[in-house]
């Protein structure tokens, strides 16, 4: 069982007080070389490429995560690779982050310090030059993440959705449907009788400790393969966080194209989402860098975006997140 | 009556779905000039110092607004120009934001229309040349808004809260006690009989058209002071949201000196938050920039942080939500 889940005891954020839980949670986090770290109204944070990369994501209980299936450490990790990896999917190199964490009063610091942990060892696993330079923490009834992620180019131009070209080779990166068997299988055994997330059902079933479900909850997006694909002359490239299908769709419709699977992939790979790899078009020449393999070409646009021989592939997306309600669990 | 108070009807968030709501609000935002914007993983933002400047912060409903008491107008205002506000304290011109914004599913989708206005009228009154970059949609049980914002140095060093040198002359800029007179009108008469916050009650005690009132929801911070305050040589500088005797002691703190106020300053004055004035330190010679008016001067450090004359001044500030469980209202 996952000692971070014992985060759950001891004093509360209400009890300590603003000041107190940031210091225990800051001495935490990986700081970076921020040009200005915490202590000012801003961070200062190099570009010395004259521009940089940014994105946001909030991840809210409820609708994003579940305490009954994810440790605070799963969450902390969770927030950090998403938001990496849409910095990797423009071919950035990461840089820094800011987080915003609103948390109810009622939450043990311990929490608080496991997310900060989880934030750690993401960013430890995942971008190491990279590190927390700013943040806040708020009370709210709901907990709250919300990430900011900035990234360098290194005088590259940005890797955007449109670049793709009839000819280019379509190629991924990245695990495929590990993080949507995971979820299904949360969904089906890591529940109570009442359909209700339950830790014990989990447990008790063992789709706790299945590879699947940690994926689900700290999914590994393969970050330096952003930037190597940018040096590799990538045209075009999005991270995988809806499924391949969907997001492929998106880069076809971006591009006015259409992309040819070649490779066979089953309904989890096509449609499950929450993988956060990587799918980028290169030049029909091109050697795949990284951990990249082919799975396609860019054709010209037909009727429709995404076809597997001459069969059309629904670009659609699979959420099974979709009719909770945001407040129970 | 605030026309914007007519947001609470119509169809809701969860209605139309998150694709249909982001495009009804994107196209309220102000675009700004960034390299690259909306559409991509990440948006681009030109830095054209080298370096960036960058402050996050979250405002969540119950704690930090009521809607009972502002308008989603006033919300979209008042997030704005508190990020704007810590921009502008390192001595920045702001150039980015990106907004993280989650709402109940039964929100509305015209609340989110106006809070997006509410974005607009901000950035085009205090910060023309900004716009919005990137954001995030998300679901919640509590309407939640997180913004980020940049800004750019034009080669100058960042003013820190550090830099105060005994003989510098203390200055401020911007009103003083106006927000924390509004919202103690709030507390006392735009409540009902059970204390609870009412827009009815406000309406109807006057408090609705104070302009003190319209101070707490819309405050007006100098933004442009912020870049003249670093071009004439300010040795120190942050952004009063707690109050002037709290953000003073900080400043006096972080610098190693006393503070000494010539100015007589009423209570709320000294104590009130939220205002967004910024409190700076120059060299005895500069000529005051912008808005910009002498308080005091800096002293060596004694007992004290903060003095006047020879009585010394509690560095603290005041939080009438202390006690506010961030769910009601």
């Amino acid at each position: 069982m996952d000692a971070t889940y014992d985060a759950w005891a001891g004093p509360t954020v209400g009890d300590l007080g603003e000041l107190a839980v940031l210091d225990r949670i800051v001495r935490r986090l990986p700081a970076g070389t921020p040009v200005l770290g915490p202590g000012d109204d801003c961070a200062v944070v190099s570009a010395p490429d004259g521009r940089f990369v940014v994105t946001t994501d909030m991840m809210v209980h409820g609708p994003d995560f579940r305490w009954a299936w994810s440790s605070p450490e799963d969450v902390g990790w969770k927030a950090v690779a998403t938001n990496l990896s849409d910095v990797a999917a423009m071919g950035a190199v990461p840089t820094g982050l800011v987080i915003a964490l609103a948390a109810p009063q009622g939450t043990p610091v311990a929490v608080l310090e496991s997310f900060a942990d989880g934030v750690r060892v993401a960013v430890d696993a995942l971008a190491p030059t990279c590190g927390v330079v700013g943040g806040d923490l708020s009370t709210s009834a709901t907990f709250t993440v919300s990430v900011t992620a900035f990234g360098d180019l290194e005088g590259r131009a940005p890797v955007v959705r449109s670049g793709a070209r009839p000819g280019d080779v379509l190629a991924v990166s990245g695990e495929l449907g590990a993080a949507a068997r995971g979820l299904t299988r949360l969904f089906r055994e890591g529940v109570d009788e009442h359909g209700e997330p339950s830790r014990a059902a989990a447990v008790a079933s063992g789709a706790d400790g299945d590879p699947d479900v940690a994926r689900q909850r700290r999914p590994v997006p393969p970050i330096a393969d952003g930037p190597l694909a940018a040096g590799a002359g990538a045209t075009a490239m999005l991270d995988l966080s809806d499924g391949l299908a969907i997001d492929a769709g998106r880069l076809a419709r971006a591009s006015g194209v259409t992309l040819s699977l070649e490779a066979d992939l089953d309904d989890i790979a096509l449609h499950g989402g929450e993988d956060h790899g990587l799918l980028a078009t290169f030049p029909a020449d091109s050697a795949l860098p990284g951990g990249f393999r082919r799975i396609g070409v860019v054709r010209d646009r037909s009727e429709a975006y995404l076809v597997h021989g001459t069969t059309p592939v629904p670009t659609t997306g699979w959420d099974p997140y979709a009719d909770w309600d945001g407040a129970a669990g």
